[in-house]
């Protein structure tokens, strides 16, 4: 008989079967966490803006509650958005022509300030990305090593492109690195669920709120 | 009437209400393309390693016909393989606790050869990643300048691991960036098509293998 | 009789005994380069700075001329300064440790921003580095790479400092690298020769403005 | 009456001069070191090499000394070297013109081979670099990270190239960086008292190795 292939299987029995063949084990929780807020300034969350989405929206509330415990655990919390200059040369042609919405994203404008629910304090670092990873010619992976965190929690938007990417960058330094199911968010509900499936089983655990909040919980002081 | 959203859209609707809001542009091809081959040795190619699909197999005549015209055009070829020290000491506990079948990917091993069908020539690099992106901790990216290649065409395997991880990092670098769709595999043609539809979105052009054959076929001498 | 070591060597002997020993060769100019004018803010250049000095002053005219030459060539100009958060967050506490001056670097202050001779336009990049290179998590790269730079020409200040990182960077790219001797300054003089001639033999050709003026005039159209 | 400047100060009182700019503070250890050993192979130490030199030789008492006491310690160990293909085609054009002499550093040759006195454990990395930083294009820093490393102990050569590449590369990702004095070595001795000098102010704090023995000491099991 033959065996049985991936093309024939259902989504739990694809989960098995990548089980089976040494993926997507569990990380867990390290000692040292950080909170990350990716992109949800204007841009992400308004739906006038091409980039927005009511789903992004949903996941505010979520955000909040994390912000909220982090901030009560002591734990660095660092933001990012995405700015160009006015003229896009910093974009360059190249991007530019693959993601031309990138010619709303103007340093200083509305679309990629920071929404006022997050009360964003003094010492959380902005982060002002040019790419899909908060990692990619940032000060993020210096300022974490600064802070010894051995765990990157990931929240925001969007799951196929910003939270994918920084996924990946953190499981290549070796983070113990968590994205937050019901904290991060996309467009598109097929590649939200797409991309937390490849996610989970390449690059960081995928673990609900409530358990990541249960985490911050017992850290606080 | 509300607005209709990406939750009820089928695929050709989503695709086009992305290129609505500035997605999936066209890049190109530039003038100096290197070719690349990921990962197409015998633990991705041989369906007795965990990693093994038919999938992949399938792709190898694709990569042998543009290994051939690549070499008439004299372009830089690349190849990338995976490998760890026998201990997986260099592997990472973190990494390591996701993706356990890293344990094969033993330096020297017979998993981590090149297919003798790819005929490898000496001035043509092989790069030993450790990651899913051919860019980190490599030499690609200093070869690439070197050779100032402007247009990276990448084949190869898995579609939802190191070839999305490899285009999204050319695409960061401001590289033309070319998925050869008919040259580039994965265990689940799920993961498959939803990354291939992602990486066109964001970071490459999905092309068919016939259209970069006629554009390199074109750069021969 | 006991060979001639390095040791009793005076500066035109030594120069010698490396290139015998295959260092220092000529790297030479590529076919599209780029001017960066690194870090000619008045933290550098203003005496009342405890990081200025008039030596980086004295390199002020030669760094007008070669902005005029390149504008009239056409090729891409980028500028840098450095910046952290009014807290140092962004600094980290190690780093500050070392380099306490850098509490004066504030985003947005007099003390990062570039001094008007420059004459900054729209289109040229300013850089917003943290460390001594330009390179390290800034976007200077993705952007010579999207223009197609094979050769970066590197003026400003400290020769020991940020000028050395970015040559060393550079030069780690497979970029044909150039300092401009008589455009590059230190506050202190013997630094200032020691990382020349290291620079010099190690990663980049050093070379008068009058030699790089005239290859940029070739390149006028 | 003028204010002293920098050009009429001995070497003192230069020092004095920059400690009062904010260069040079002391960092200090930290909780978690490891050991790094830059590039003591045979090329480096034979003086029948073109790179080879009788003052790497010397230091490698001071280097068996550190391992003995590290390896007791217990903390995480590196080695690196240096490594081409037999046509240096990776080594690219533009940098084996400024460094001819990397013709002879070819892998698997007796030139890139560590020399046994280190008696390097299997659990001990090898990293194989190809430019004067350790970190770059390597896996050391993900090593590190997956090893909650904070402080990074540089021993090895050359002083003026491949340490203090590393050292500058170790204080730009925050961790703590030390610079054995007398397990360090230059050709040049001008190089290597210059080179020092930088390191100190501006990267790593330079420390004998008695000190650094006597931290490790403290750190026994």
């Amino acid at each position: 008989m033959a065996e049985q292939t991936s093309h024939t299987l259902n989504d739990t029995e694809l989960q098995q079967w990548y089980k089976e063949r040494g993926f997507g084990g569990r990380v867990g929780f390290g000692e040292r966490p950080a909170l990350l807020v990716i992109d949800m300034a204007k841009a992400w969350l308004d739906t006038t803006s091409p980039l927005g989405s009511e789903r992004v929206q949903a996941i505010a509330p979520k955000i909040v509650e994390l912000l909220e415990v982090a901030r009560k655990a002591k734990i660095p919390i660092f933001f990012t958005t995405m700015e160009f200059d006015e003229n896009m040369t910093e974009a360059g042609n190249v991007s530019l022509r693959k993601l031309s919405h990138w010619d709303i994203l103007v340093r200083g404008s509305e679309w990629t300030t920071l929404d006022p629910r997050w009360q964003r304090q003094p010492n959380e670092i902005l982060i002002k990305k040019q790419r899909a990873s908060a990692f990619f010619d940032t000060s993020l992976l210096a300022n974490l090593i600064g802070n010894r965190v051995d765990t990157l929690i990931i929240t925001g938007c969007s799951t196929s492109g910003c939270v994918r990417g920084t996924a990946e960058s953190s499981f290549n330094y070796n983070l113990n690195t968590i994205v937050v199911r019901d904290a991060v968010a996309d467009r598109s509900p097929s590649a939200h669920e797409a991309n937390l499936f490849d996610i989970d089983n390449r690059y960081a655990d995928v673990v609900p709120s409530d358990e990541v909040k249960a985490y911050l919980e017992s850290l606080i002081p």
